[in-house]
């Protein structure tokens, strides 16, 4: 192991232990603190304890906020009759970036994946459930797990559970991304797209 | 931009200024952040701080270090004649894991480069001047600068300043790397390592 001072040692090690950040790559970046002035360094420390101080999960939505309940939650202008299931606080930022949906969230944090030991107790799944029971407002639940293995079978999961309480159950679409080229989709993405085409009305919503 | 509690969107921006991350990482390393114990997050918060409270230049070779001079300047079993100037401290890391030089060091600090206006006062070349006249035992200065452009400019530099010294002043090897194949090798290495053949002898330390 190289010779660095303890402390550097340290700090390599704690931003070594980050995803995606080797051995080098937290040289380099524990190289670059160092030569930022203090202000700029001390900023950094802080902004970490204070997220991890602050941030809490929103017990409705189970969302990463700094109040409880969170800003979208206690949003009486937005539609509180319709709820949007993912699986990380990104994609809520993801979709509210598409500035296209006015109703609330929730946030499963994760996908049951029996490879990897986490089941249905491991997502915030009995939260959803306990959050439908008390809010029979809620009339549509929109499953916008991801477009992968664990997600789809998330999504079939809690499909399955939601069928006998008449709450309306819709999955995202899925098909060509917007801007791509058929020639360049995977076998399953055309599969899929062919599967959910839908028919072009003239009073049609499309915008071409 | 998404909405995310301030607490996060600080962080975020906060990682994002680290060289190499990106917003989506500065996103991800966030949301890793605060999915960890509490412990975890404090001890890289804990670690900045300490690391840029703690860590200054040596003021004999300005690497970084907890003590001054640093554990290598102040170790009378290294070899206090031979001097290997190079541009950062991972540099002196690296040299350090080849666990084959015995001397001691001087960090630049960069590279001489008009292009980025890095000048010569920009890096620490006056404290390698200083620390060569202070310390008449220096009799070798090994110029290891990296082999880009500007890290040749830069030895080449230093090589003229120190030509009236009567220091002997030194540059690495350039060749192929141990392991590789001439056939990948491009024609600048292959040119060097022609140009810095060296005669195999009976008695010559070569281990082959």
């Amino acid at each position: 192991m190289a010779k660095y001072a303890p402390a550097v040692a340290k700090l390599i090690a704690a931003l070594g232990k980050l995803p995606g950040i080797g051995n080098k790559t937290a040289q380099r970046l524990c190289f670059y603190i160092l030569s930022r002035p203090d202000e700029e360094a001390f900023a950094l420390a802080e902004a970490i304890r204070e997220a991890k101080t602050k941030v809490q999960l929103c017990k409705s939505c189970c969302n990463l906020s700094d109040v409880d309940p969170c800003p979208i939650c206690s949003d009486p202008k937005r539609d509180h009759s319709l709820l949007c299931v993912l699986e990380q606080p990104a994609d809520v930022a993801a979709i509210e970036r598409s500035q296209d949906y006015n109703g609330l969230y929730h946030v499963l944090h994760g996908a049951i994946s029996p490879m990897n030991h986490v089941s249905a107790e491991d997502i915030k799944l009995r939260e959803l459930l306990e959050r439908l029971q008390q809010h029979p407002e809620i009339t549509e639940v929109i499953l916008a797990n991801n477009s992968t293995v664990e997600g789809e079978a998330t999504a079939m999961f809690i499909a399955r559970l939601l069928q006998s309480t008449g709450i309306r159950v819709s999955r995202i679409a899925q098909g060509l991304p917007s801007g791509s080229s058929l020639e360049f989709a995977d076998e399953m993405t055309l599969a899929r797209a062919l599967a959910g085409r839908q028919v072009i009305q003239e009073d049609s919503s499309f915008n071409f």
